[in-house]
């Protein structure tokens, strides 16, 4: 059985990141299409419109089916211009906007930029210090801070330590150090010296020894380190040492370091320090 | 004029991210209300949504105004006990499945964790990749390696080039490198000499004078360094730069870390790596 090829467009005045973000969830549903993908972001004059149109329309012939459109345009114009197109245009602020209006008795401003704009730039101090804060204590270094710490990830190489500590600063503001279990470690099932302090704030991450062997093999290939039998044997170490210190920890296998996120600011009952 | 209160809760069986993405776009639209904000990831079972429902009745006899509710639940049980409380649902899935199945000619599947799982989960390699790139070549480290990097940005001192490449790498997978600008460059308008290889790959990031001055009183109060003459020095040496070598550069003031990437990948014609 051919996939169905068809395409979607992601328009918007700014970034475009609400209307990806949107049209993806509803689109990761479907199954058995095969999605060429087109940003429009700063989609802000009826010309470039027009050239837009016309793509959508060229798409439309080339699939056999006409294009998705997914739009957070706050122009009218704007969008009459596209919806003259062979499309289906979904508009994800006029569908909502006349029923919060009504809701909250105050007409939509229809300003473009506002979501990832102003109240970004307010928090930026609190974001550059988080991630200043993961960079300066990534890998273990500079455990005598770790009592600054919001949160420290421990796990043994390639967990996923580092790109979720810097997800957890950009995205929510935390200030997340990370502390690498090693071999030495490993000689016996002890709290490494330097987590003793700052026992109540850590969280372990885990992931199946079939995948980690399968990710350290990208790194250094047939080695040691990547074996299946030394990865089997440091998950076991880790995740036995994660509860006989009741070390609250996840297992990553089969998710996103957006939802690792999301489940240690959950369990932690950590307070983010962004907000949209 | 005091602002008005009300609360909002994001409700989501997984992350809550596009709950959150689409009730913050909306909202940040209205303006003097004062929202208190509640996210409810992972809310699986209907003992959990009844406990959240109370929750929602507090807020409403609190604020004297019921609670909006943003949701990407997918089950429609756990859905309709929230249904229950005193709140004004808006539901993102249901608002637009009939519509895009009639379109799609399918059934929407209804798993949950479909837009930040998997997807992602296959592209870890890449976003890896990206995120090691920019930790090795942070701040000016290994110049000899910038002709693998998809872009490279510049900058004097606090000018947001580190937190840029962290999102570039997260968000798009792109391996970006920076190259700070320092006092000794500035002696002439030269462009420095590690740079000249990937010249056609460089971007600027600039900003205001004063707003540079005020991230540099926060980091080194009252020194040189953070002088407002000396930020006017560098940023107009800096732009001067940029000029002379046509040099794609951004006024940065005024916008956030999304905005700032979004338009990079926009002007730069860059391929994002990673999708949704």
């Amino acid at each position: 059985m051919t996939r169905q090829k068809r395409t979607v467009f992601y328009l918007s005045d700014r970034t475009g990141i609400t209307a990806e973000t949107l049209g993806h969830s509803l689109l990761a549903q479907f199954d058995g299409i095969e999605w060429e993908k087109i940003n429009v972001p700063f989609l802000g004059d009826s010309v470039k419109a027009q050239v837009v149109a016309e793509q959508i329309n060229r798409a439309a012939e080339r699939d056999g089916h006409r294009p998705l459109v997914f739009s957070t345009l706050l122009k009218p114009d704007i969008l009459g211009v596209i919806r003259q197109a062979n499309c289906r245009v979904y508009d994800f602020f006029e569908t909502f906007v006349s029923s919060i209006e009504e809701e909250l008795h105050q007409p939509f401003a229809r300003i473009a930029g506002r979501s990832h704009g102003l109240q970004h730039r307010l928090s930026y101090f609190k974001r550059m210090a988080a991630i200043n804060y993961v960079l300066a204590h990534d890998d273990g270094v500079n455990p005598g801070n770790f009592t600054e710490a919001d949160i420290i990830l421990m796990g043994v190489s390639r967990t996923g330590k580092t790109p979720t500590c810097l997800y957890l600063a950009l995205q929510y503001g935390i200030a997340a150090a990370n502390y690498p279990l090693t071999q030495e470690d490993m000689s016996v099932i002890r709290l490494p010296k330097a987590l003793e302090p700052v026992r109540n704030e850590l969280f372990g991450l885990t992931l199946g020894a079939t995948q980690l062997h399968f990710i350290r093999q990208e790194r250094r290939p047939d080695s040691q380190y990547a074996s299946l039998a030394q990865c089997q044997r440091e998950i076991q170490w880790q995740e036995s040492l994660f509860q006989l210190f009741r070390i609250p920890y996840l297992d990553t296998t089969y998710i996103s370091i957006e939802e690792i996120s999301a489940i240690i600011l959950d369990r932690s009952g950590l307070k983010r320090q962004l907000y949209g």
